[in-house]
């Protein structure tokens, strides 16, 4: 054992089964101690607690660059389980929301957050769910045609950026795509640079879809925040509705819905969970 | 908060990513708070930590009924996620007996442990794995055919019980069985009064399988030891091969091996790890 802290503390919570670590940082001093490798080894699925992303909550006045924000009190410094700093996930950020709200690290009903892709604003509805603005969405910059390819089948894609990439692809049945243990190749590179998730996405009625989605360098997840509203947005456009409609969107762990406001800036809606408590020793 | 203890100690522990909640019980005081309700609560993947099970490792001479086994120290208290009781998991009590080999709870190399399906020994192997006996495979006391149906497809199924009840099906391409939303169907009900848990098996090589598990009432899952056994067993019987032979067999978690003992005893050989140690409230 080092002379270090040789626990810290953690609170688990979801949104649509897209699941957080969240682990309390109020002095700004877990920084160094939650770096990738042990970032990976919490989020581990069988050797570790589980979780898509950890997330040290942390003041924003202690993170440089972030300091100075009007009314923004806290920082999302967020990684993905494979231990990458990341900018934004909208489903952590409404569970990270919630937790400071019953912590009494924050007062309601609406909070801006500080993330590495920007201040994000939660609201606490009347209702129990919560909503975060996710910013504009963005198509292509070109009009070549884009395509998704799993196994035999091809199907045309609509790129959009969230501001992540991501490729949509409506079909007839989400099991079309079959079992998914390769990822699904998405073309041409001159679209998509950097390649992109993919939902696959199909309708349940009117305003109503359903997806799978595919995690670029994850896999395919239970929910995915960004991907929810590159697919309510390419189905808004497929269908020429215009700003102001909202859709439902079932994913795997649950629903979420998307706004798209008449400014043209998204707004996810879903519920966010709070789950155990404890801690974990930093050193085995 | 209550009187009583706020929080338990745990050590995540996985064999081929069948994952579970170590327990550590030497006082035998946690029984009652280790109930259905909180063992559901901390295996869920989401809100909780994350297990297939939770085993409370707890002094043999302190569980009524076991406590006069000759050198048997340790009982295993086995309960699946959904917070049933269980006999005993092939993987788990690996994993057991490596927590109590490394914390010097009990001596190496051989270590018999009581579970509810009666006492089991698990021997550490010089290259790192863990082997443990599980019994004898019995078949279907009835000539009557039996059969596994998803979707449109139907194949013949090899019945045997280990000792819980399980359908193996030989197939061309574990893709076949689709994405297994639905559970697979099997029948007769004469041959299967309880159902079954369903093994999709593919041939890798010459004594070597790969499989798909769907276990009854939990899903698909990573790894299954019983339902390891039982499709090793059914594919000596299969190749015609006698006692004494041993098959790889590949599992999505991993890889595990059965052997066959001349007297037929099945020996399933693979790998425990431990993972990260840590404390959970006992509310939230």
């Amino acid at each position: 054992m080092s002379a270090e802290a040789t626990s810290i503390r953690f609170v688990k919570g979801h949104g649509t089964q897209n699941d957080f670590l969240l682990i309390p940082d109020t002095d700004a001093t877990l920084g160094e101690q939650l770096d990738e490798a042990f970032t990976r080894r919490i989020a581990d699925r069988h050797a570790g607690l589980g979780a898509d992303g950890v997330i040290r909550v942390v003041p924003a006045a202690r993170v440089p660059g972030h300091e100075d924000l009007d009314d923004v009190e806290w920082f999302m410094d967020y990684r993905n389980a494979d231990g990458s700093v990341a900018e934004m996930c909208g489903n952590g950020v409404r569970v990270m929301a919630r937790y400071l709200w019953e912590s009494g690290l924050a007062d309601g009903p609406m909070l801006s957050i500080a993330t590495r892709g920007g201040v994000r604003t939660v609201h606490a509805e009347p209702d129990g769910t919560f909503t975060v603005e996710m910013g504009h969405a963005k198509p292509a910059s070109t009009r070549q045609m884009s395509f998704v390819a799993v196994g035999g089948n091809t199907w045309p894609a609509t790129p959009v950026w969230v501001p992540n990439p991501h490729a949509v692809v409506f079909v007839d049945d989400v099991a079309a795509a079959g079992l998914l243990t390769e990822p699904p190749q998405v073309r041409p590179a001159a679209v998509f640079p950097e390649s992109a998730n993919v939902e696959f996405v199909v309708d349940r009625g009117p305003r109503h879809i359903a997806l799978r989605v595919w995690e670029r360098g994850v896999g395919e997840t239970r929910s995915c925040g960004t991907g929810v509203c590159a697919a309510a947005w390419a189905a808004m456009r497929r269908d020429g509705v215009g700003a102001g409609s909202t859709y439902a969107v079932d994913v795997p762990g649950g629903q979420l819905s998307v706004t798209e406001r008449p400014d043209g800036e998204l707004l996810l809606t879903g519920p966010a969970v709070l789950g155990v408590r404890g801690t974990v020793d930093t050193e085995s």
